[in-house]
């Protein structure tokens, strides 16, 4: 049956999607591919502005082809409408047979069988390259438009976060706290949904830390770990009454249009300890320092041991990224997915870009007291510091 | 620095794990493995009753061999803890050298590149196996202790939809209604996490469709769509104010204990169309009827053929599991994931087994109206019904 609504595929301006298209060229081209076959949600979404089922042809000359198997009310000029796979593969084969080249697949983001059957389909003996590689590079600058996004994202996240000291009651757990925060960032527009890079990392909308958990480690690659509420997904809040003069560290999702920001704040009912609150100034002198730093050409390790320094300078070091186990990284690029390039780590051999944006989340976990620290995004700019897309005050803020 | 807490990796008894790499063991036969490398999270848990990040090696002999990254804090005896992957592969190259055989890995739950690296450091030339189809299988018979979990899911589940009508408000969106409903079941115990099968499958939470909403396609394999709120996540809730008269159908997130229940009921404020009775009864009836009939030896498409016929005899099939877009099943396989085996679908080759749990969801999308129906999650037994495990109000309940 003909549906009522028919709807274009591509959500983004021609312009737009050229500016992106562009970029995955120039790293084609280092990477020596010719074309990239994209089927995955997060690529799909930022080539075209939508998810959808189906799969893209990014071509090295600029070009773009689309293949659609639903919804079918999505129309496309030249669009692909298929239902069997081989369908697609033979249409994608014919493109490439016309004009041969190195074909990329999204290696990093699609199941072993799936790129099997792929392979199969298109024929001959393809030695498919690395096209997440490709995209996980052109992704780490944003466009325009994507870090316009990501201010909506920011602000949204902003205002939810004010109204954070409003939803404690004496006595609630973590889980209870994380509740009612889940819930007001969903009023707020929160899409709710975690998008994480990695077939294994796993959370449910974010992490609240109080107490002895905040030193549970986790199987995950995430800053901060917790015991969580169940074996099956094993971080974040576990149950931990809320204790008066105890921080509550809140890292909790900022989804609000596709692009997310990344924002950490502590609250203590009462007073905190001074060790406390000398750790979360001291988070917040890092994310200033570094945020001054992050110029264009820039080397993220210097960035890391910048941090380290003034760590070590404040006697900090063994509460740093964590007390029984250390998270191995201070920030993190952040877009479609949580953990995007660049890495801000020791080794990391990514160099800074204008439009890369940022996650800093220099944080501490102190016995007998829990998580401490701010996590904020910044858009790298060609002058000047970092600009800072999460606004709500850092210090540490009073629940009552 | 050496953690405060060990804890046994293993947290299932060794019995209940016995009974687990048996049932893979029978199926590993059939498909000609000597060995799955398991490091997918679903499986681990399967195996382990946690998730780690690590693998475990299952061996056609009923051995079971752990490699553990993180976290250290677990002990397993005779487990090879490591940081490089090559560390790993190496002992279990070595394993494999000692007693030679096929070995499977998690082929569609694995992104390719990670294959790839695992293959690598195995060395040689390995065709690996289907390890995936393998644990699909096994996991489509329940044990006795998977079928108490997702009893509890049940019992929990149930309870949140028994105060569904008290969430409702005057002039609420089915977002709005959503909210509410998902901080009840969280409020309840429910993880939120609602893990799927297959890399591109993505929800939030669950779903909840009024009016017109209901008939807007997904991109997604599930029963129902919905626009959604995002074109990054276009699936369900769109914002539609939820009008007097009007259906709205709940299919919201039973993951209480690792384990899903998967259950879906209708709410109507004020009095709903006669079309509307209708359908929902025809739904129950069809549940019914389907949980009657479902006993060992069953073929799953025998059911889809009954519900189909169920359906035309009603002159409702025009509206069935869908109008202006249909899904191709009439229910499937719950567990660990909200879509196992086996499919009750058209062409679906499956035949029941005792311990099978089985989500019925025969749906109806009518134009005007909005979707209609029920679903509930049985366990197949030796004899008589299907038991049910999602035992709310299946009659379309008032939103008052």
């Amino acid at each position: 049956m003909e549906s009522k609504h028919e709807e274009n595929l591509l959500l983004l301006s021609e312009e737009e999607q050229l500016l992106r298209i562009a970029r995955v060229n120039k790293y084609m081209a280092e990477a020596e591919l010719d074309y990239i076959l994209v089927g995955d949600n997060v690529n799909l979404y930022y080539l075209s502005g939508r998810v959808f089922c189906g799969y893209i042809l990014v071509c090295s000359d600029g070009n773009a082809d689309y293949f659609l198997r639903r919804p079918s009310t999505l129309k496309a000029d030249g669009a692909v409408v298929y239902r069997k796979l081989e369908d697609m593969t033979n249409a994608v084969a014919e493109i490439i047979k016309k004009k041969p080249g190195r074909l990329g697949m999204m290696l990093d983001d699609t199941p072993y069988g799936v790129i099997q059957r792929l392979l199969k389909g298109l024929g001959g003996d393809i030695q498919p390259g690395n096209g997440s590689a490709v995209f996980r590079k052109a992704r780490a600058v944003k466009t325009d438009l994507e870090i316009q996004q990501m201010e909506m994202s920011g602000i949204k996240q902003t205002q939810v976060y004010r109204k954070i000291p409003h939803l404690y009651r004496e006595g609630m757990t973590d889980i209870e706290f994380q509740i009612e925060i889940e819930r007001a960032l969903r009023l707020e527009g929160s899409l709710g949904q975690f998008r994480c890079s990695g077939a294994e990392m796993e959370i449910y909308m974010g992490n609240v830390l109080t107490g002895e958990n905040a030193d549970t480690p986790s199987p995950y690659d995430f800053a901060m770990g917790g015991a969580g509420m169940s074996p099956s997904l094993p971080v974040g809040a576990n149950g931990t009454i809320i204790k008066p003069g105890k921080p509550v560290m809140v890292d909790m999702n900022g989804n609000f249009t596709g692009y997310m920001t990344d924002m950490t704040r502590c609250y203590v009912a009462g007073n905190p300890d001074e060790v406390v609150v000398k750790a979360n100034q001291l988070s917040i002198d890092i994310c200033r320092r570094l945020s001054e730093m992050m110029l264009p050409g820039v080397e993220a390790k210097v960035l890391y041991q910048i941090a380290e320094e003034m760590v070590k300078e404040a006697g900090m070091e063994c509460y740093f990224m964590g007390h029984s186990h250390q998270a191995g990284f201070v920030g993190h690029g952040v877009g479609i997915t949580i953990n995007e390039l660049p890495v801000i780590a020791p080794r990391s051999r990514d160099i800074l870009n204008v439009g890369n944006c940022i996650a800093l989340e220099p944080k501490f976990v102190i016995p007998g007291q829990g998580a401490v620290g701010v996590e904020n995004t910044y858009v790298v700019q060609a002058q000047g510091p970092a600009r800072r897309l999460t606004n709500a005050p850092e210090d540490i803020q009073s629940l009552t």
